[in-house]
């Protein structure tokens, strides 16, 4: 008996990913009789084509309003790429690795084309960023926050000048391991303000949609080699790439029965002054739970059911911003020297939380992973 | 390890309705990580006032604007009772059983107080509602599509001039049994277009918040002995009462657990020419899922875990607008000739949908009902 119904459960769980995506939605009729017992007024039947979670991820050629925004996308919990959201943006002609070091963009200098050239504009007159000190996160391998044996290993953080990861990018200084500007509490506001008059602090429209202000302002500049693993987060992100760009994978919250999550004891990577990294525990930290899984080369011979999971890819360009919705998981890489700002508004604990810790819990209760 | 990995399920179903509350959201935090693991923006917590479904249905003075409607009550499923909403529709002074009958308000006639005062008011000049044919559940307890015994029953259907049910509601008359004009097929359109100029076609700050019209308007009279058993509809319900009031007895979605079905053979009453009813199988029709359980009178006994299920109680008057989101669990009384109308909006086959739709696949695959 027991094992006939956690047989049941455990289908019901595999089989929601895609029930989500929309495909078993076409079958939404109980015993014969629509939803809706009492109606005389046909039941819908979605077509295929309105799938919940889409095979690519779409594209606004322009912001959507507030109601569009949240209807859409947010309450629907879908992501897209939003183009012309960014053009009035002076970070989007002004921002580049010299314009950062010098605080002028070379190309608006037009007496010393010659050092500007260079990157070594002298004529701004406004504090440069490039001499402001950032956290800065170091790891051997350029993921940080990731799964690496029986451990789960946070980067090295160290405060270095801007100007010292610009030298890094630019291949004019070299530094052990790889180097991403990625400390998620607001470090454009509290640790780059210089850079504030080229953006908006907020997105309107997006502020005006959940009825907030952001939570976060991120500021993110890294190597070709950081890559962010797989993870989620609970907020909503409105992820802009200024420069370069940055390429995501994707999963939708709904497909947690496929993506397995284990314990590790939390350690940090240290930097000796030899310029090698050490791995040592986080003695005081709880166990945290954390994916194993590399989903550009996942071990399908230990977590077979990911091959039931299907990945969404996308790359966000110079100018664009994606709407990543809360929960969703993500993993992400970028080009050389990308440049890129995020806001995160803080998600809405509401049903459709609450249905998404059910799914997590019975995920770990019935064993599935 | 079957037994012990069903149990675990079964207590997450059992605990989920009281998480979705809003109770169990304090402690969103998993392994002593906030779910956001990288951030270091803390975690929120959700104050306990912040439920997610309240304790009881949440008054509005005025209607919302579109992107609040959506935002604070449509997205998170959460009731609300709106006020000032119908002030502008002529229904609200003009419709009284004597009007539906006669077809102009008697207290706006000033020239024929006597006959108008026995609702007898002739210069009506408009085609009037009371000579038109409705469609009128007919059963013997008043109640139509429930259970009795081993038997979904649905009412017998007459079609009968509105005049005749005027007159049994005002006691001129006698039927058998108990009569509810309550056909949700968009009756207030296709029976009785008549009324139409006395209320708007739809709810303007509710279709663009939806981005649709609703796909039923629907008229409602009957009796006080007229009730509509617990169920739910695949439908956003802005209910609208005219004149009296409905008592609304509530449950959210999350409730599921606690809320149970079986599967009954279909049956419909009929009207003997004597005037008595008998209950005729529907032969063609597939077994129907009902909810078998009175709220009014559970049978605890038989349904122990409705103990735990927290029902929401509200009346609507005259003049007041129910927002009762799709797939809210609800059963249904009224004052005697109470008259309302209702929109129906379909709702979105979102990922909220298909989480409940687990949610139902799980209450039944793991044996709780």
């Amino acid at each position: 008996m027991a094992d006939a119904a956690l047989d049941a459960v455990r289908r019901e769980l595999r089989e929601f990913p895609a029930a989500a995506r929309g495909a078993r939605n076409l079958v939404h009729v109980t015993g014969g009789r629509p939803l809706s017992d009492r109606a005389c007024v046909a039941a819908p039947f979605p077509s295929p084509l309105e799938l919940s979670v889409p095979l690519a991820v779409p594209y606004l050629d322009k912001p959507p309003g507030p109601l569009h925004f949240y209807r859409d996308w947010v309450c629907p919990s879908r992501p897209c790429i939003i183009r012309n959201a960014l053009q009035h943006w002076p970070a989007l002609q002004k921002w580049s690795l010299p314009y950062l070091r010098w605080g002028l963009p070379w190309v608006e200098c037009g007496r010393c084309s010659g050092a500007s050239g260079l990157g070594l504009n002298v004529h701004s007159s406004r504090a440069t960023a490039g001499s402001a000190e950032v956290s800065v996160a170091v790891t051997p391998d350029g993921y940080a926050d990731a799964v690496r044996g029986d451990r789960f290993v946070m980067p090295a953080e160290r405060r270095l000048p801007l100007s010292c990861v610009l030298d890094v990018l630019e291949g004019r200084a070299q530094h052990p391991g790889v180097l991403y500007v990625q400390k998620q509490c607001s470090n454009l506001l509290t640790e780059l303000p210089q850079l504030l008059p080229d953006l908006e602090p907020h997105v309107p429209w997006a502020s005006e949609a959940l009825g907030k202000m952001p939570d976060a302002v991120n500021f993110w500049l890294g190597e070709a080699a950081a890559v962010t693993s797989l993870h989620k987060d609970h907020y909503e992100n409105l992820y802009c790439v200024i420069s370069g760009e940055k390429h995501f994978l994707l999963h939708p919250p709904s497909d947690r029965p496929f993506i397995p999550y284990e314990l590790y004891t939390p350690a940090s990577y240290q930097l000796t002054e030899e310029g090698s990294f050490k791995m040592v525990d986080e003695e005081t930290m709880e166990k945290v739970p954390w994916i194993p899984l590399d989903p550009l080369a996942p071990d399908l011979a230990q977590y077979p059911s990911y091959s039931q999971a299907q990945a969404l890819h996308c790359t966000v360009q110079t100018g664009e911003m994606l709407y990543l919705p809360a929960l969703w998981f993500h993993h992400v890489q970028q080009s050389h020297g990308c440049m890129a700002v995020n806001f995160w508004y803080d998600m809405e604990y509401d049903l459709k939380y609450s249905y998404f810790q059910l799914l997590d819990s019975l995920t770990k209760a019935s064993g599935l992973n």
